[in-house]
């Protein structure tokens, strides 16, 4: 798998030409720990046949825009997957053919699309994840020990930041920690949600999980959940600092997976939380 | 008015045997710049002709619970009440007849009590506040002239937090933010307000003013006014510690009164932020 | 143990007299859950032979403050000692002679004090705990957790708010805070603490755990566990909301003690956090 | 001034090559209420000559680099400057002799340097300011009249978080801060400040401002001014969201300038709040 002559895991980019693509890209490039050894896209690209450096606005950097994904793997440690689900199957074929570590951040998969990458896990390393932040991975992994920890003398709510382009309330993150929070209640989210609070409300209900959603200028995206009882409170909060925080949690997922038995893996095992 | 032999101004309480009415009692005692100088209650309340401190399950003050106002006020310096609509308006006859500075935190007030007290006010200080927390006065100053100093890139969002046994949402104090900010940009906050986001809300609105109410455990009270463009935040933030914050506030007015010109004033003018 | 003709725990409380005792007895009356069954004091004290409540500036309980802790813990299925070591160690022998969980609060325990209490452990369920907040104990775990999960590309930085009239600083419980990071690190505190920051102080060092103390007003006890990276900040938050956190703590354990095999427990245990 | 054919204010951009001048040239071309119509750079520069857009790394917008200011200024309504105190000296007359609003961001300017800006500004309006951000003056004014109108029962605290590569704490701006709840109070922040709290430091004394300075990953920057009471707590918080906000504040007073009669001009005089 690793180009002899070097230490450093080889990673491929796949989807290189998006803006997801790019900022993976540019991720393995400032990386001291990885290498970037391909960048595939799909036949038709504009970009195939291109060196992606100059493509991206820069200087060349050596690696030529594939859509030869086969090529592109076989000489790759790792490949990083934010594109869609027909082709991130295939990708997983790939990279269990070639052994490769197989990181996806795809979204929108069918079950279908899910089995064929459990088959691929069978061969190689998969890690997959919604949201590959991970400070809001290990946040939610946080919030379900501690709604499991603390009884309903404490009122869990959730409160979230984004800017005034988002057009849900609350954030799928948020929904994300309040799923969370009633697993480690045992109780279903839906029977027990305050959503939209206003007006004359009546007192809040005991076990109950409140959102609120609030929304302002450019804020990328902030998440509080709060435990509050009579006497103290305590709340843990995720403050995402710029964009990229994707394009790394699934770097530090790529170099994580490096010499993992086969299987399918997800960010709390990348963290190391999933006990 | 002041009696001789001290410097200190002497104060009277009105309702002194409700909870509100003991509360000021204590923080005029507990304060060394006044002194506790008559206890007002009610015809009929059986702590009439009780020392006010064994009343109050303590140690004896030397101040004896009394129906008459009017020997109450006659030797006092200024009254501090939180009574009713129709005892106030009876108190400010009288600190106008005496000369006494008079501070209400009587709430419901209709407008021919608001008038009669206007003309009691051509012969005393009378000071008027729906809330006497410091804090929350100048919060509501603050908002109107930074919403006044910036434009509608900055949206405007408050944020508040109680304990779940209140009943509405948003509390009485963030509308009455909204207010304050939307009278800094000369709009009517009716037109604009964003209440009980939830769901597919589309983008939000420029020049909206949102809310978001927190419900959890014992929190006092907090309210956040959030200023957020592109680029920056400013968020302007009060935090009631404990319960005694609005009987400092009444007593800090009742000081600041001393001296002062006949005329009715509100808490911006005792913090000096009336200009 | 347990009086015959109720369900709920009978509590003793010892150090009745004193602030704490008392707030530790008031939490036993107010909770539903259980009952107050004695409240000791050392012999000599003024209180013995008074009834609690009227000790306390209250209504009569019926419980007469006692110094023959014996008969005091002979009645009871849990005893709450928050006193001084010599005293402590004697409350344990008696627990173990009787049965009864043993919940110390008690600060400043010497090595051969800790080592009797261990011996009284093997023959009853003993709980101990320098901070009986159940959210200082579960943020000081969740801080080794994150600590651990997480790289130096995250910084750690414990801010802490206090009142006033603290004379120390960082406080306890934030180097306690520092002491769990610097576990899930495994690292020395010692080595790597940032204390006191002030002037030219050079880029942050990698790998360093900062401290920052914040004094003002009556902030009761909040504190800030910071991790941040060069995209996403993590920050585990506790606010004491009022003083009697720590006497519901230790009724907690009390009560989660009821049953439980001999040995020594922590509050990690009573939070079911000690995996 | 303004060119015929055209209501929008046409801007030059002085220091065009550097990392500030080209933040600034975007933010123009990024604001649909302003035109760029110069691009300033010194003598010998490698951009004199070439186009402004090509230069930095994207297509061609028909503005050559130059550094015949004369020129440049000649056409404009305003000129935006952060260079350096000799080349702003010159670009004031300039701007005094063509009437252009002239915004200064320029820093270390000497006694000498501002005598000559004086000068300049009794022919055209002249903005100047150490910090651009509207928030950030906004925050400074607001500290002020805050501190100004709360009295020594209100512990005042500044915390600012920074990235962990600044080398300096407190940060400028938190002692610009600082300075201005000193002239609230009206004492020298000298003799006030408490910076770098550690160890056995004794109760808090009674008039102090503190100083907290956290340094964590990459926060751009937030300031905290704290005013907490025994009773209630208030603060003023900026959040800077991104590097752009110094390149919008200038931009602002650019288009405030506009009309307004010679003189010099600050921040606060663009916010409105200096009354």
């Amino acid at each position: 798998m690793a180009e002899t002559g070097s230490q450093l895991p080889g990673i491929v980019v796949t989807g290189a030409s998006g803006r997801m693509g790019q900022m993976l890209a540019r991720s393995v490039l400032d990386n001291p720990a990885t290498r970037l050894v391909g960048a595939v896209e799909r036949s038709g690209s504009d970009w195939i046949g291109r060196d992606l450096g100059a493509a991206m606005g820069g200087s060349a950097l050596g690696i030529t825009v594939t859509d030869d994904a086969e090529a592109a793997f076989a000489g790759a440690d790792a490949a990083i997957d934010f594109t869609a689900p027909a082709a991130t199957v295939d990708f997983a074929d790939l990279a269990a053919r070639h052994g490769l570590v197989h990181v996806i951040g795809t979204t929108g998969l069918a079950p279908e699309d899910i089995a064929r990458i459990a088959t691929a896990a069978k061969q190689t390393a998969i890690i997959r994840a919604g949201n590959m932040s991970l400070g809001v991975n290990l946040l939610t992994q946080l919030t379900r020990k501690v709604a499991q920890a603390l009884d309903e003398d404490f009122d869990i709510e959730i409160v979230e930041y984004h800017h005034n382009r988002k057009v849900d309330a609350p954030s799928g993150t948020a929904l994300m920690l309040g799923e969370a929070a009633a697993e480690g209640r045992e109780v279903s989210l839906e029977g027990v949600a305050d959503r939209g609070r206003d007006g004359i409300t009546g007192a809040r209900e005991r076990g109950h999980i409140g959102f609120a959603a609030i929304r302002g200028g450019g804020i990328i995206g902030e998440h509080d959940v709060l435990f509050a009882s009579q006497s103290e409170r305590i709340i843990l909060r995720h403050v995402a600092e710029d964009r990229t925080v994707f394009a790394k949690g699934a770097l530090k997922a790529a170099l994580w997976g490096q010499g993992k038995a086969p299987g399918e893996y997800d960010m709390l095992d990348v963290l190391g939380l999933n006990d």
